[in-house]
Order: structure tokens, then sequence, then C-alpha cells
């Protein structure tokens, strides 16, 4: 039996993605994202939705570029605190203990701190009422080396921060299943 | 230390959508997507990204509607069915044991069987590259009864299928921290 919750913005599961950025005086910056994801395969677009009013959304426009940072899970903590506050009147890395390195291919910092990292570019946008969806694309994933396994990232090791339908934050449970495969046998 | 990997799409966590449509003979029709997720708060919308050659492209342009269903993690071998075959050559839903529903608000099939359902018009659109990426209007959530705490989606009850970075699937973990909150202290 369904309930009807109307109309909302929910989907499970959702990112915890740290968005860093220069602000307009060229400053690292930094906001926590939950309206994002992959958008196409080739080339490698991530899409993340900023609100017209956030000085992230400043910097971005200014220097068409930013990073997708994946928080861990004993970065709760400091993933809440940069979503929560404005970066036009809080020094948000400073107090967050986050680092800020200068990007090799995009004029936007990355996070030390995060195990993994997407350099991009925005090459489009569509303004969607609150938010403006901008489209990124990846020029590079810089990983962690201790989050490899095999050479893969090993999402074990990242420990991603995930986020909840009641803004809440968890950790990735137990192996389910391969995919490409599991579902092959229903033929 | 930290690896470049080079440009990819990847990101942590990804969904596991089932994206259902009618198709182009107006029969139900489902398959899985990982690119995707919330891009607007208000109007509520969701991205989801499907790849121009896809069967389900096919009905969502021809209904200009989806459903976005959230698998349960008993589900996975059912989400990874759909996710391999067409919907032009198999009867996905029938082999998979998936109920389809009209929805009450737009032209697309939900499925009786997931605990969480978008009913979804599509809105706007991006062509990327190799995906055409729909905003949908999000205008009904509809959730098991039984997955509701104090009136609330509860992520436990709900037992989602998570995406990870190498092709498997996920369950959810456990609670982290309270978002808007725990980093409050930082300040």
């Amino acid at each position: 039996m369904k309930v009807s919750l109307g109309p909302r913005a929910v989907a499970i599961p959702m990112p915890a993605f740290l968005v860093a950025s220069y602000d307009q005086d060229s400053k690292p910056n930094v906001m926590t994202v939950a309206w994002g994801g992959i958008v196409n395969s080739e080339p490698p677009y991530i899409g993340v939705s900023i609100r017209h009013h956030r000085w992230t959304y400043e910097g971005i426009e200014k220097h068409q570029a930013f990073t997708v940072n994946i928080p861990k899970t004993s970065q709760a903590q400091e993933t809440d605190y940069v979503g929560i506050f404005s970066g036009k009147t809080h020094d948000k890395l400073a107090k967050a203990g986050l680092t800020a390195v200068k990007s090799d291919l995009v004029e936007a910092p990355y996070l030390q701190e995060c195990p993994l990292v997407l350099e991009c570019k925005v090459d489009k946008y569509l303004d969607l009422g609150t938010h403006r969806l901008y489209v990124g694309l990846i020029l590079d994933v810089k990983v962690n080396e201790n989050a490899l396994t095999d050479g893969k990232i090993d999402i074990r090791k990242v420990d991603p921060l995930i986020f909840g339908p009641n803004q809440d934050y968890y950790q990735i449970g137990d192996f389910v299943a391969k995919a490409f495969s599991v579902g092959k046998s229903l033929k």
C-alpha cells in the first residue's frame, strides 16, 4: 500500500559532495552539495546544482571551474559545517581544517583531506528555479593511493558520506551483488 | 598522496534508479539508471540521463514522462537484469516479476514492488554526448506505508540499492550524524 507525499525533492541515495572553487577574490571556498551526480559517460560530465545566492555560485561564475571532493565518514562535521555557513563571512577551510591544493587542470582548488577528487570545468548550465545546474567536464579524477585496491577505487577505503532523505549522513553498507552480472540469469 | 586516474565518469555514491516509462507501443518498460539525482529544490526536479539508442529513450520522447523507482536490496537481480537487456526485445517486467501500475499524474507506469516512487513529467532536457539528460518535474512521491516511521521516509525500511564505482551494488550502512546540526559547533 503506497502513500502519496506530494511533490518534493527527494531521492535515495543522495551524495554529500564538497564542491570547491575560488571565490570572487580568488580565495579558496567550499560548500556541501546533495543535488548532483554523473550525467554523461562520453565526455564524462558531472552535474552539481547551486543556489543563485550562494557565494560558491559567484565563484564558479567567475572562474568557470570547480572540484567535487568526496568526504569520508570521519569528515561529517566538516562536511556539515561548510554546508551551513557562507564563505562570504566565514573562513570555512581554516575552521574545518581543510587544505586547498591548486588543481593541475582547472582554476579551482581541491581538498587534500578528501580521498576522491574530480577536477571539473564548467561546460554548460541550466537554470531550473532555485538552482543553477552546472554541467562540469571531468578533466581528471584523483584518488588517495591508500584508497585503491589493485588499481581500482575501493569504496570501503574511501568510506564515503552519503546523504539520507531526512537530512542525515550515512556510511556505505555491505556489498550486495555484482552489476552487469547478477541479473543475467533472469534472461 | 593522490594518484591521477584521468578523466572518467565516477562519483560516490551513485543511485540504482529503475526508470519506468511507456514504450512506443504504450507498453510498460523499465531500465536501470546510475546517472541521475535531484537537480533543483523549487520546483522539485530530478535529472536522469539516458543513452539515445535506448528503448526507454524512445518511450520518454513519445510520452514525455517517466517514473523513478528506488529498488530495495532484495531486488538486486531484477535491477541488474533490466539494466542489461532491452525492452525492445525482452518483456523485462514479466521476467523480473515487476508490476506496472498506472500513475495518477503522469503518462508513465510505476513499479508496485519498489518502496519509493517519483512520478515525473519531462520539463527540460540537455543533450550531452552519449546521453540526453532529462529534467523531470516531480509531481508526486509515493512510498510504501511500511517504509515510513512517524510519517517520514525511513531509509532502513526502504533498504535501497546503491551503485558503487566498480559496477557493484551496496546497501546503506550505519547512521553517521545529523545534517544541519553536527557541523554547527565548528563555527
